[in-house]
């Protein structure tokens, strides 16, 4: 098995973006992928494209070959293949993309997010969201995300985990770095008076504690780790990929207060890498809702169950902290364009290990983690990037 | 870079199956797949899925962590990836498959097919189809993909590479083989008449030149090569699975007598596999409408240019002739739910390689081919089997 790294990243302005189109968004994201990584597009040799749903959202399946063709790699038929796993649709097109470098089946990869969400209503985009839950037996009674999650957080609340200021913290740490990150769809810091009162969205979370939909798209270029210094002189290796997946509605759980598959992928990633979770100085974690990333943080090992929450309102999650969380200002301020999200997650590592990321640059990391999720952690995805 | 054998294969029936869900289809495919390969639950540690438009078809999306629900996988998180490419959504999961054991990341994958289709009303169907087309380009005009194939028979037609008789063989060859198969949507025997009197679809083409719409689902298992002989004594060897892209609207292309695609992945392949178009004699190929299949053969090699719908209406293509083609009885007989196809061409050629197809089976067949196409062929994948 050949070792992977990244060679180049780009990634396009989140928000509601109604002058771009789905293609237009691909398309720059996977060109300033590519020029970052010095390449000519006659080197690609495979592509992927995470996408949760752009059938719903615009009309077009096929989006692999849409992608293929406009960006002009169809003219030497360069196979592109699209994956869906909800909202970790782009962690996933992550790690096949990996699989496709490490297996010798490809040399260059680009792997692309992309997702445009904001051609619908606001009631159309979430009921194309909820048909991620269990359909028959969650969506068909009522059960929304925002639901399934405040749940979750009561359930928190409940067996004291995380009290509700500490929940909330998690889009306070959220805000404060995506104010300084000039792609952020929000930038500007909140305190946690204002997500407490906030129109409420589903008891206890308000409209603070939810991601936004979002426009979006964001692309890195893959190579085997021994060609990098071809392209680029600060090449990042992808240390670990894993993938882990748990029952596709919330009621079938034993424990709602733990994702397993988070746990279950973070276990394989770690072990695959050789460190533990205490070497990550600087992680991209699901924070779809507040809950989700405080959770994510407690099932990653990187604060122990019941002290997640306390450590990000002391900001123990800040850049300075002690592992600094969703730099980019996380699904919650950064935009959550669904397919784009797990590979902006990989932009933004990538940013950090190399030190390119500006205002929000975290010291001497080594060690980086991606944690993607789709649904109710249905489908996880752990990469961890290190610096070389 | 490590070989990969198919160890298992199983399918469920194809054609309008009102009492059974997306859901029993996945699992009854996948079962009879592991049953096959003589394989507990607890050994696979990946699965890949082949659907078009689950999103679509039945509002659910996310059904990689459903399939892994319901098949039992969830409960040890085994990673679940959903791959979409339209038609040829099957095929690019059977390839990602393989990359995925040929990499050493995984040992034992299942990798299904499915599609529920009628549980929408037949113009839903074709909307949802014809969104595989170029939406701002095609579909928004009014072509849809009976009007687009009708187009490349006329060319056809034109340019005299065949003639209207020799296109409607195709389907008469492929309701031949259907009616053998006890698990086609339609086991009858057809005439060239029934294809030529039919109702009128886009002209040329008629209702007998379009495969149906069907629920189905199909699965294989896949590991590695040097370890095939745990599970059965007859493992089929997977000698090569390339892809390759075209642009996603038709006329942007240069020719429409010729899908570059297809011509693409097949040199890749045969490339790959180190043999030559001469040596298959078992074919499955795409033919979502006659004229599709006929460029195929062409395409592929199997049969010159000019030649394919005269070798075709000839008997060349049976059971018997030169290449059997479609034993199965193809898309047209055996039925389309579009993204059970393309594994279920794999599940037909193991086993013709096998010596397992009963009344249809071809003699003496040591390498079979499959070739899965999307859209306009603006996605395709040939792979190539081989008997030990």
């Amino acid at each position: 098995m050949r070792e992977v790294a990244i060679i180049g990243v780009g990634i396009t302005k989140f928000g509601e973006l109604w002058d771009a189109s789905f293609r237009d968004l691909g398309i720059e994201a996977g060109l300033k992928a590519m020029n970052d990584a010095n390449l000519t597009g006659s080197e690609v040799d495979g592509m992927f494209i995470g996408n949760m749903s752009s059938g719903s959202f615009i009309a077009q399946h096929h989006i692999s070959a849409l992608i293929a063709d406009y960006s002009g790699m169809a003219s030497q038929n360069v196979p592109s293949t699209r994956v869906e796993a909800a909202g970790a649709s782009g962690g996933v097109a992550f790690r096949q993309a990996v699989m496709a470098v490490a297996s010798g089946m490809h040399d260059i990869v680009v792997v692309g997010g992309a997702e445009k969400m904001t051609d619908v209503s606001d009631e159309a985009a979430n009921s194309i969201l909820d048909s991620a839950t269990d359909q028959q037996w969650e969506a068909m009674f009522g059960a929304t995300f925002p639901s399934l999650y405040a749940m979750i957080a009561r359930r928190f609340m409940h067996e004291k985990i995380a009290t509700r200021e500490e929940i909330a913290s998690m889009a306070v740490n959220s805000h404060a770095h995506g104010a300084l990150n000039p792609d952020a769809q929000f930038r500007k810091a909140i305190t946690l008076d204002t997500v407490l009162r906030s129109s409420m969205v589903s008891d206890p979370l308000t409209v603070f504690d939810c991601a936004p939909i979002s426009d979006g798209a964001a692309a890195v270029v893959l190579c085997p780790l021994d060609a990098a210094k071809k392209y680029t002189d600060r090449p990042i290796k992808v240390t670990a990929s894993a993938q882990a997946s748990d029952t596709l509605a919330l009621f079938q759980r034993n424990d709602i207060t733990t994702f397993g598959a988070t746990a279950a992928a973070a276990k394989r990633a770690y072990s695959s890498a050789k460190i533990k979770a205490e070497d990550i100085s600087v992680a991209e974690v699901h924070d779809h809702f507040t809950i989700e990333g405080i959770m994510a943080l407690q099932d990653l090992g990187l604060f122990k169950k019941g002290e997640a929450g306390k450590a990000v309102k002391d900001g123990q999650a800040a850049i300075g902290g002690k592992v600094a969380v969703n730099t980019s200002g996380g699904l919650k301020a950064r935009g959550n364009p669904i397919g784009a999200t797990g590979v902006a997650q990989i932009v933004e590592i990538t940013k950090q290990l190399r030190g390119d990321a500006d205002k929000r640059q975290v010291k001497d990391a080594r060690y980086g983690l991606a944690h993607n999720s789709g649904g109710t952690g249905s489908t996880v995805v752990v990469s961890i990037m290190e610096a070389l």
